[in-house]
């Protein structure tokens, strides 16, 4: 059974994910629908496509991803489908799949051509995304709804990010960091700030913040049993930096 | 498969649709759960009722929806089934169905008799609503268990709602007044401003307020990458006219 | 078919859940997964207990739980697998399932000797939890995964807690205490006040705050049409008393 995964900033508590999921049952009924993330940074592409990077991973190959973090939507950019390392992605070129794409092995891309009758100008999620993502998982693609293409045509890159990218409901504060090749003697600077490393929560004095690895692997600010957050004032888009 | 649509104002965070979906669960497991909305306005069931009859078209035909927005719930309404244009809805008689029921041309109406031991107080989307329309969902309704009706008894009639009938969490603000009829040269009156109209986001000014046709058809006042509705000042219920 | 209940603090609007649930779905495909609540009181474990105590029975026998309130993963608590009254409970030995193993009558204990290669150290739902109830879901937990325990190591007893444990999104403020003993003229004492018992919230003036037995059985304190909690600045924690 493939699963539908879905990754967007339409809010987990409005009524746009229901009407996305409407189609999914209707259009392909056997595949499994999970919510990865609909708080998604809204207005930080960047920010929202290296947290995609981060965490596509953790859904199973096969999985066919609907990504939409799009304030473009009803403008001109273009709706694509990517392959990248067994993982198929869909939805706006407008960068957000870029960090992935660039990072990736074996890749390739396709333009969505298929336009539906009743296209709203303000939710492609629900009218073209949802549609050609359950035609993939159901592996009933029309012949002429795509055609292939080089990449996507807005691309950041595969490097680093190094600002916030994410703020979890703990007040946890990701960033675009992977800390895989990083020193964990370390300091990052953050807020005119320098945080030391902390491997778990209870090795921090309460409320004191630190930097740790979370569990996608990626460089995250967080603080014993209280908001890094708000202790550090940190929003999305923050700046980060290792200290020299 | 069936599918059993969530409209209700239970909170997508606490902890009472879990306890909805352990009844359809048990009694209805082929069903397929979709949850529309659960922040429906708590205390305006007359702006429920429009959303609802906004929303309800973009599930499919077949579709049992459990509705509860009542907070008159352990008083003295009714329990009703309605089947309207395809669709079936249970929930409280208190005038929730009735903006759709009014509009709708295929109906009929059925008065639950069936109270279950250990009705709770405050809960009826759980014992009461969710067993119901999980039989109806099984196709395996008892017979006794309801009873026709002529229709609801609570009603608010099929006519436009010139207010606001909810706010979504990027500060859009959705009307009760649908938008096919309306010359799109007109200016919207809400918080002593005229709006003027934009089909997409981007084709307003940054920050700029509007009014634009939503994706369910509605008019909705929105404002380019900011919160309309703070910088409005807008709330469910506050009035909204076309300028003359 | 069997299901698996979430009861943690990972957020309902966060990327955790979905990380769960797509392990869940690779080692149980055919489980049901339900959300009992993502938004546990996060650093009170011993309200969390009460809380789960008061909910786990509206959830099928034969269910399995993911139940995470961890403040201390990554620290020295262990893992268990509970079976209580043909329910089973995975999660830390912290004492979130003490007040159900205690008020429990068939039970059984399990430790988990397993650990996954790649074990993150924050995120123990994901990489411990979840493969675990996956298992147990689809009836194959390998051998050696587990072994024979007396019980939870941290024990908070089966007696009720005189504080408030959950606070809803209308502001209702659930106590630990179990209504059924109860003579409904007696007067509760929180925040100073003495509040009186009213069965629904018709039956109260508006606005007024009052006690009534809520949809779980456990005393809860409401306000009609107003939230209780900010009326009388009630949090997760706070102790109340029977007025003698």
């Amino acid at each position: 059974m493939v699963a539908i995964v879905l990754f967007t900033d339409f809010g987990a508590q409005d009524l746009y994910v229901g009407q996305v999921k409407a189609v999914l049952a209707a259009r392909a009924p056997r595949a499994r629908v999970i919510d990865a993330l609909h708080e998604a940074p809204a207005f930080d592409i960047e920010a929202a496509a290296h947290l995609l990077a981060a965490l596509a991973p953790r859904y199973s190959r096969g999985s066919v991803f609907v990504g939409v973090v799009d304030p473009g939507v009803g403008g001109a950019r273009d709706a694509i489908v990517l392959r990248v390392d067994g993982r198929t992605f869909v939805g706006p070129d407008n960068g957000l799949f870029s960090v992935l794409w660039a990072r990736g092995r074996r890749r390739s891309a396709r333009r969505i051509l298929w336009r539906p009758s009743g296209l709203s100008a303000s939710f492609h999620g629900r009218d073209l995304f949802a549609p050609v993502a359950a035609a993939l998982a159901a592996g009933r693609l029309p012949r002429g709804w795509t055609v292939q293409a080089r990449g996507p045509r807005v691309l950041f890159g595969p490097d680093d990010r190094a600002a916030i990218i994410y703020i979890d409901h703990y007040g946890n504060a990701m960033t675009g960091l992977r800390a895989d090749r990083r020193s964990l003697t370390a300091r990052l600077r953050v807020a005119r700030r320098r945080l030391g490393f902390a491997r778990v929560f209870e090795a921090a004095p309460r409320g004191a913040a630190f930097w740790t690895v979370n569990s996608l692997g990626m460089v995250e600010i967080a603080a014993n049993r209280a908001s890094a957050a708000k202790r550090l004032r940190l929003r999305v888009g923050a700046c980060v930096a290792w200290a020299v």
